[in-house]
């Protein structure tokens, strides 16, 4: 039997985080160049989608809370959580669609 | 172009969620039966493997921050969280593997 759905969401975390941090320097952080390119590569959809251009370096300093100039995997989950934690509240107050009769 | 890696997990992620919290109750929350076989049909390794069976409701009680005895998506993303924390320190602990010659 297989990973199940949530296992395998938590797999990927780990594997993107380390994708991405292994890529330069300290491979257990993500740089602030590593940030930015996973967010483009990643997360382009949003980010792509943000006027302001600082929006990125704006975010890892949020997100940085140690102040290292670098994001370790717990600052990076809080990344993820936030993300989640927006369409959740997005979906919920999104209209229910119409029912089909 | 379909969603990334990073996508794919977010979408996972509420949808597991809304899977496990839909189906009694309030539709937006974890209850403790809802946790119950959440824990035992998607974590079932981890579940089975816990010698000591009160471990799942310890753990509902530790992530109820606001202790309504339900879960809502954040204190479920908590636990997604600590759950990616613990593997990825595991991973880092570990031994490198040997390096094939």
């Amino acid at each position: 039997m297989g990973p199940t759905e949530t296992e395998r969401c938590i797999e990927s975390l780990l594997a993107v985080f380390q994708r991405y941090a292994g890529k330069e320097g300290d491979s257990k952080t993500l740089s602030k160049k590593e940030f930015k390119t996973f967010m483009d590569t990643e997360l382009g959809s949003f980010t792509k989608n943000q006027k302001d251009p600082g929006v990125v370096d704006r975010m890892m300093k949020k997100l940085d809370m140690n102040n290292d100039g670098q994001l370790d995997f717990s600052e990076f989950l809080n990344l993820i959580g936030g993300l989640a934690q927006a369409c959740h509240e997005h979906m919920a107050s999104a209209p229910a669609p119409p029912k089909r009769h």
